[in-house]
């Protein structure tokens, strides 16, 4: 869980309600005139921002960003890396980004997908699963990996922050559930919806790409706590301040982020050994309210000079709280948006749960990989978890009507 | 799927609402006699009817039935299996038990459990990952199952219906995700919440019993569809019926039930490429709406004897429906109370997707049993779907203040 705690207030502030989701109001009312400057290079934004909701509970498609970014966290969600097929080239890849674009409008509204936008040659067709499903705050969110370069006419155009992540101190990759061409990422309050909509996506890959890894995470519908039993997210930044802006990013970027997904596993039976005071100290902040031991409440600065009559410091050198605070404020900021996984029992009867981790921001070079290399290094959390699965993938600006993810990158 | 269609009406109607739940008042304002009288042995009763539900959604743990087979279907279900360690004698067995009642008691509530009662030399604690989080309607059942009596003092004790379940035709089974000496149904609104849980039971079996195998189910919050897309639960009969009474029934057992469990893959990359009416003449509904293909709506009976003018049967001979219709109306009567799962890939790239079903009647060789014979033969559906776990338990029945489930069969 790298940048835990970022030890910064939100620029502008979108406090969480009671159920620790952030209200649109507060984030959409009275910030129209950032939301508009950060549109950038997107000429039509929508009247609806990104978030605002009818009341079925369909959140709109298009936007200044994708979905699934600012978006108040859903309750569920359903990661999926797909790999294209050799012979999917750049144009290729346009025609799948727009039918899958396409299918999003319609699930995104609580639709079914037009039948006649069925891949060429495929035999599957919709069998109506959501049917009288409301989509529940549905949102897809498409990203460009590494991988998905590697093709004539692209092999150029690879932002230099999408670099694949370095290898960290202690990671236990599982290569199988690594990296990939694209990323789709499917939220929704109803694990139905995203269930049957990463079907529908994999169909419509037909003879393009193929599913190359899923998770799943959710949330609790009233708590932010983890599966250690933290409070997650104190000080999560604002989330803008992860988006691209500005002449230096490419048109297809603006607006857009970069997102690591790391799938952490938590060694819970170990965990729930500990004593109280081991588990709190390993954090730096209180199991109760997830105040920082320095003292106050969750949203208090932690005081990392403060030091016990005995001169030992308060929060030890290895806490959490410590290491995930960035050196550098401004390029190291990461929004993050994670969920807890839980997938039965490995082989040897331990659980194979933990934290479905995803942070965003404007460069994983100064953002992710500096944090997450302190803490594989010397995080006292870290000998409780184990990172198994590690992907990064650029993150589109919002698709006006008619149009796709990386339009302008796949038709420039 | 068996038993999607007993085509019988309930005895006493408990209409579903539009979302599919059953009326809490239906259910037990209207049956009060009838309750009382299936509540047998049980003289306590508590003043609430198993269902009834407090304002933040918290379920009686007590009642004449247990939790969780009356009560309205939850969003998510953790089904796990447990079993006793070789030392975890009748007296042993008896002490989980209750310490999982205690629990039990005290999560369906929304508290987190004791501290006082953790099992006798374990390290591992509570850690407060429910803090903060409504219970959302939990339940927790409890069954034994054949093994369970494996031990002095309670092999006689075995009721004859408890027999491990015969194998039938295309059975895939998967032994490490079969039986069990105990199962724990684990439903809840919240797929947190069922997910702690589990752990919390899973740290208090400690030294008595360890976790065999563990499923996730989960529904659409306004659906009714499965995985396929075909409306599911059609003609349900009264979950009372399920329940055992009489003097024939053994004290631990009166108001109980037996409940078979399949865990059935669906094979969702066939299925999406057959035909239209393909997919209804294997089911022998309408897709739209599961009106029989003889006519009316969901609830009309399906006419077995319709034939078609050129002489042929509307219901197919290995139509599901028709397999699925028992040949004696009161001997098999089964419940159903099922969910979708989603577990990601398999190694060949397929969705590990399906079915968890749960069937619940009085007596599994009267109802499943026959019923599964004929579906395992003949039945059209039967060739996209593997049945890839089994297992039956015994269901005791509902829990006095001070009381765990089966006390009579251990204490007696």
């Amino acid at each position: 869980m790298p940048g835990t705690d970022p030890e910064r207030p939100p620029a502008s502030e979108a406090r969480p309600d009671p159920q620790g989701r952030v209200s649109r109001r507060a984030l959409f009312g009275t910030a129209a005139g950032g939301l508009a400057a950060l549109a950038g290079g997107v000429a039509a934004a929508t009247t609806l921002g990104d978030g605002d909701e009818s009341p079925s509970g369909a959140i709109p498609f298009h936007g200044p960003h994708q979905a699934g970014i600012l978006t108040p966290r859903q309750r569920h969600v359903r990661m999926a890396a797909f790999d294209l097929r050799t012979h999917t080239d750049r144009g290729r890849a346009s025609a799948l980004l727009l039918r899958w674009t396409a299918a999003a409008e319609r699930l995104t509204r609580g639709e079914v997908p037009d039948p006649r936008r069925e891949p060429p040659g495929s035999r599957a067709a919709e069998t109506g699963v959501l049917t009288g499903t409301a989509p529940a705050r549905l949102t897809l969110t498409f990203g460009l990996g590494p991988g998905f370069f590697d093709r004539p006419g692209l092999t150029e155009a690879r932002p230099d922050a999408l670099a694949p992540l370095p290898a960290f101190p202690d990671d236990r990759l599982n290569p199988a559930h690594c990296d990939g061409h694209l990323l789709v990422q499917i939220g929704s309050d109803d694990a139905f919806v995203t269930t049957h909509v990463l079907r529908t996506l994999q169909r419509l890959a037909h003879g393009e790409a193929r599913l190359r890894w899923t998770m799943t995470g959710f949330t609790a519908a009233d708590g932010r706590r983890n599966l250690m039993g933290q409070i997650d997210g104190t000080n999560n930044p604002d989330p803008r301040r992860a988006l691209l802006a500005g002449p230096d990013v490419p048109p297809w970027l603006r607006g857009g982020s970069y997102v690591v997904i790391r799938r952490i596993r938590m060694l819970l039976d170990h965990w729930d050994t500990l004593p109280p005071a081991h588990r709190e100290q390993a954090l730096g902040r209180r199991a109760v309210d997830g105040a920082p031991l320095t003292g106050g409440t969750e949203r208090t600065p932690v005081d990392l000079a403060a030091v016990r009559p005995d001169g030992v410091p308060v929060i030890a050198a290895n806490a959490h709280v410590r290491l995930a605070a960035p050196a550098d404020d401004r390029a190291a900021v990461m929004f993050r948006r994670s969920w807890s996984y839980h997938d039965g029992l490995r082989p040897d009867g331990t659980p194979d749960a933990g934290l479905l981790f995803t942070a965003w921001q404007q460069d994983p070079r100064t953002a992710f990989v500096p944090v997450q290399r302190r803490l594989a290094r010397g995080d006292a959390l870290s000998r409780y978890l184990v990172h198994e699965a590690s992907a990064v993938f650029a993150v589109p600006g919002g698709v006006r009507p008619g149009g796709y993810p990386a339009q302008e990158l796949l038709e420039g």
